[in-house]
């Protein structure tokens, strides 16, 4: 996997921009407020699940995002999105007379659990974002956490992708398990955390889990286990993988966003380079989460997209190589 | 790495009788009552510390115990142990007027916390076991978990260990701070569990945790994970392995001992056959993890040491080579 340098060399416009491999995601843009126990805090910091996807998937391949924001969204936010190379923000809508959705959290002394302090879900009350015309002849599209109904309509706009997955939350397998029911028998992938799997299944073994996700529909299911690194049940096997070992926990936020942005980015790549012939397969899934893992590990050592603005794809590929050999073992 | 058939396959006499390679592991050898949410239960089996790394690590290398029983250990037991090809008892000493360490445990739903429902030390309150004449010559000592003086003492009847490792547990890291901390400083490596691992330093990140031991003494610490794998911090590096993904976990007990003696008993094997010139080098102890990791996944399947007892050498290295698939990256 040859990671792409975006941002940091010019090359050749994107294959990506012309075939139909292209990357979508869906999900929010938002304002939020971080709180952690020895980092300090950060207060109205650009955020939401497209941000972190698609700052991370950009060093991989270009990402188009569709997502809505308020009329007092900051330019200056638009511009952090921007500076990230091959993100198109062509499907961001700033609506007029709402605002941004806004979030506040709290991490709790091992940084493993947070506390929600306060959720102003203003816009995302509203209608969703509308696909451009010029989106729909994505070839991966990530459908990041909203209301599984939401996601259903957003992923109907697309005619044809070789590859969709989704997020989700607790929130939705509490009170919409019909609608998460019927989204996962539509979607290829399920990517969620291990709480929501066991909360989602009954099943309090990760692995047993999962496998039971796969008979609702999906070919697979990732699981992510924060500083426990993932599991993938596949149809044709299991696998997990660590965590990179990080001793500087900054701010777990968008850790799992940036992950499937890595994820999703290095499965477009692959495909648009030939390096993947096929984005469902087992081992082409497989070698994905070591991209997502390697993004996230990145995210999380500084606050919002503090550390993956000042990234380079040397860092990247570098600490790839790391991981790769930390797992090398025949 | 080549897995010894000991038990399966008729061959040569195994260097490591004549050497000085050969691999000695002192700690306890139980009667158990195990219960589980489950699978049921079992009472009054073959269990102890000793016992799960001498079968697990007789996979891989012959392995000396130094332990001791009372005269109520029953005689099946020790040729259950005997059955281990490359297990020498020699050490196993049978205490007359003295009763055997009894343990009975209980599995709560999750599998991955356990309480213990009783502890009958009985003749782990007198001396401890003396170390053979004939295993002075040990070039890998394993000291599991028991009182860190009784370890230390253990420790100084071998007179040149290419490679000391320890086990321990919270009960000495609360009350036995200073035998532990002259212990630290004179094993090669540690071995024990994330709580304990805080719970020595203090710091609830793992990875900090485990960089800190290092300034303790030890040249390398692993921190055993369970389900979540472990993380091996060391002079030359860091890295992280997940556990094999096990659906059907029967009865954990014992899947430290049999991680610690895959790893032990395949760093033995690997000095004995050349292809380990270091012992203590980080990539040795690195690939030791993964052997660890799959003999402990075979443990957990069944009670005692039902499962270890009908492996084969290819089981093991069946499930190690689909391990190292999981892991290969690049």
């Amino acid at each position: 996997m040859r990671i792409l340098a975006f941002r940091t060399v010019e090359g050749p416009a994107c294959p990506f921009y012309d075939g139909g491999m292209s990357l979508v995601v869906t999900g929010t843009v938002s304002i939020d407020s971080v709180y952690t126990p020895h980092a300090g805090h950060r207060e109205q910091v650009l955020g939401g699940s497209c941000t972190y996807f698609a700052a991370a998937a950009s060093f991989y391949a270009p990402v188009r995002v569709v997502a809505v924001v308020g009329e007092d969204f900051p330019a200056d936010f638009r511009g952090t999105l921007e500076s990230f190379k091959g993100v198109d923000l062509a499907g961001l809508e700033t609506r007029a007379g709402s605002k941004t959705f806004r979030w506040g959290g709290k991490y709790l002394d091992n940084m493993d659990h947070r506390e929600t302090l306060f959720t102003e879900l203003n816009v995302l009350m509203e209608d969703p974002p509308t696909v451009p015309g010029s989106y729909q002849d994505a070839g991966v599209v990530f459908l990041a956490n909203t209301h599984p109904a939401v996601q259903l309509g957003l992923l109907e706009q697309f005619p044809s992708p070789k590859l969709s997955v989704a997020d989700t939350m607790d929130l939705w397998i509490e009170n919409e398990r019909d609608a998460l029911t019927a989204l996962l028998s539509r979607v290829d992938g399920l990517v969620l955390n291990y709480d929501e799997a066991e909360q989602l299944t009954g099943k309090n073994n990760t692995v047993a889990a999962a496998r039971h996700i796969l008979e609702m529909g999906p070919k697979f299911v990732v699981v992510k286990k924060g500083e426990h690194g993932c599991i993938l049940a596949h149809r044709d096997g299991l696998a997990a993988l660590p965590a990179y070992p990080a001793e500087d926990v900054i701010d777990p936020t968008g850790a799992g966003d940036s992950f499937a942005g890595g994820m999703m980015g290095s499965l477009a790549s692959g495909l648009a380079q030939g390096e993947v012939s096929d984005p469902l397969g087992f081992d082409a899934i497989r070698r994905s989460l070591a991209h997502g893992t390697v993004i996230a590990s990145y995210n999380i050592e500084s606050f919002g997209l503090e550390r993956l603005s000042g990234l380079t794809a040397d860092d990247v590929s570098g600490r790839f190589a790391e991981f790769a050999g930390m797992m090398r073992l025949a």
